[in-house]
């Protein structure tokens, strides 16, 4: 791997991304036709050499965590960035769920005969060259490179400055195991220069990446979006709601509803805006609202239901747009199933959204009809996660169409091709 | 629908394009959740209609026929913008070969229990308003229209403007076909102005619609990618190979490798680069070479093709960069299938290539790690094909890597989402 000084010129900067990219599109060839057993061993070295320097990884990163707080960066930024003993096994570990996860590359499906007696069917192939943009935490290295690796992709990680010691020494595991398992060294590449100008030239070369995968705020995911000219695996934000229908079983409702906000706030699969059947309001609303409020959730409701809570304040049109990712929730009464899936559809950001309810043709049309990466029925919209879903790893929760929706694992960063056989067979 | 004179501003463009914008978009909530009994019902009376009316569009047919005589277009074009009435009843027939299609839309698939309690799978729905920006052939309009319904998608229809005339009297019997059927009218929509700004507002409305599939030459394709805003399903160029091995069997080399040249010289799955390993170039080439000739078919060949076939021309550089549509074949000896593999890699534009041999080995290495939307083994390129491949339709062959890849029918204007079954299931 290269490295590139930190007083490097622009024009430097420029050629320094052109030789990364350059030597990840070689080694992508490489990888891609690589064994499972040589991309499992790669990372199954990685995992043993993080733990065996995990006294250097904390040296690198108490350097980032002291030059981050002798610039004032905030608090949670700090906690983001710190590398501790528990941190630094989770990584490990996670490079050893990727191990136990299937290979994607290479499968076949739909091999069928036509009539023209060919054979058709569709194999499963990496994408190619992915590059990570992310911020400050330095697991998403470990992470992303591992994900890449077992899809049978080339990355380009580019982490943030403030994390800059922290990803060096990370890569210098991920150089050791793909190393011991005989595979490229620029299979993964860490950038290496804080000069912001990298990320620029990393969503432009077109012809050495073929996906961007940016990880972090939704301001960061905007501006990468708005500039890369490299089609972006995007994952913007999360207005995620719950529906209590009036033929919710009540229990169910204020289980799912009261997990789906308070098991943890700072999540894009959180509920931001409860929706509730004028039907049950005045039965569920009292004792919902006590249970958020004693949790120390501030409520913001419409008229119809500060009538039934009337010391919350008032949701203004902003509210049903807002992500808070806070103890903060807002709540709307709608006449039925149809009010709240026009509401998802005007106000939601297509991520996460889920009924209650015991009726199964609501259930179905709610299901069909709400057009987000995940739908709901009688589950907290929390569950919306690679983990959860069983994909075992995941680089990122797409909001887009194309492609990619909902949790990302493994298949989200492949593609597949079509296989024909043939037996000297000709168009006719 | 409504209709703009031509005499628009441009501010009018704007306007006349956003209300086709919103209107599509109420439209796609509809069509998402239609019934595939209306939609086929609707397709049927289109295809009706377009017979009933057969008089009627070779009468505005002729209007364009007429206007771009008089403007000197040149004959290729005039045969592409044709309606005669073979071509009328291909345009029928082709709206019944959708309705046969099963119905892409609501099909859930990997239904699975996960140790939390909760079901996952994923849903296939549609991507909801599809652009379709397009050149002289009318019959696309019917094409593109009939497979957007049926996937579930609302469409906004741009044709070139030297068939305006024949394009709003397919859009007649496309909106009686909507009528019949109960569906809504904006449910498919022919842009009525002539103004080429309605194509530059279509592929910058983010807000109503989803993706944009242009039908084209690479001029209008390339154009249409570098300004759009909106994902586009690209169809580039074809530069397909066909590598004849030192394993292959000379007949299946020879009657392959002549198809994939000969049998249409226009189309983008048509070879124009043959590989032939030098083991057997003297035995194959002289026999190849001359069957070319005598079909008419130009070669250029490399220094050690020339000596093997000394009349030909020398192929530069840049033949080996280009898609001839035409009889023209360069033609190149390589040491093996390692150094076909890597002139593809170079060369090629990911879209089909070939292998020709009896050895399973390097048959799976070709289809490995050939990076094309199409690898084949002992087939001609000129399968690649949804008709062939039993898509039973085409809206374009895409050599995007993201979303669709190859031949793009009902299943690449679709997506999918997460469907989570559960009973009042909540994280923990």
């Amino acid at each position: 791997m290269k490295v590139a000084s930190k007083q490097t010129t622009e024009i430097d900067v420029r050629q320094y991304m052109q030789d990364v990219g350059q030597r990840a599109r070689a080694a992508a060839r490489v990888v891609s036709r690589a064994e499972t057993a040589a991309k499992d061993l790669a990372l199954t070295a990685m995992a043993t050499e993080v733990e065996r320097q995990a006294e250097a990884l904390m040296a690198a990163n108490r350097k980032d965590l002291e030059a981050s707080k002798s610039q004032g960066l905030d608090a949670a930024l700090l906690d983001r960035l710190e590398l501790n003993a528990a941190r630094i096994q989770a990584m490990a570990d996670g490079l050893r769920q990727i191990v136990a996860l299937p290979d994607p590359v290479g499968e076949i499906t739909d091999l069928n005969y036509r009539p023209s007696g060919i054979q058709v069917g569709r194999m499963r192939v990496p994408l190619g060259v992915i590059g990570i943009i992310y911020e400050s935490r330095p697991n998403v290295t470990a992470d992303a490179a591992g994900l890449c690796l077992k899809s049978g992709n080339a990355s380009i990680l580019r982490g943030g400055s403030e994390a800059i010691h922290s990803n060096r020494a990370i890569a210098v595991c991920i150089q050791t195991g793909l190393k011991q398992a005989g595979l490229p060294q620029d299979a993964v590449q860490v950038v290496e220069t804080a000069d912001r100008a990298a990320v620029g030239e990393l969503i432009r070369m077109k012809e050495y990446v073929d996906v961007i995968v940016p990880r972090g705020g939704k301001s960061l995911i905007e501006r990468i979006s708005a500039e890369a000219t490299i089609p972006v695996i995007k994952h913007l934000h999360g207005v995620c709601h719950v529906y209590i229908d009036d033929k919710a079983d009540m229990n169910k409702a204020v289980k799912v509803a009261f997990n789906a906000k308070t098991q943890r706030y700072g999540t894009c699969n959180t509920m931001e805006t409860l929706l509730v059947a004028r039907g049950v309001a005045d039965k569920i609303l009292p004792v919902l609202g006590k249970m958020y409020q004693d949790e120390g959730v501030e409520l913001r409701g419409c008229e119809a239901t500060r009538r039934i809570l009337p010391g919350i304040e008032s949701a203004t049109e902003e509210d049903w747009h807002t992500e808070y990712l806070a103890p903060i929730l807002s709540i709307r009464l709608v006449d039925n199933v149809n009010e709240a899936i026009d509401h998802i559809a005007r106000y939601g950001s297509a991520h996460t959204d889920s009924i209650v309810t015991e009726d199964i043709t609501r259930a179905r049309r709610f299901l069909r009809e709400v057009d987000s990466s995940s739908v709901m029925v009688n589950a907290s919209t929390r569950f919306a996660d690679g983990f959860e879903y069983g994909l075992g790893a995941e680089i990122g929760i797409s909001t887009d169409k194309l492609h990619a929706r909902g949790p990302v694992g493994l298949e989200g960063l492949t593609s597949v091709k079509y296989v024909v056989l043939g037996d000297g067979h000709i168009r006719t």
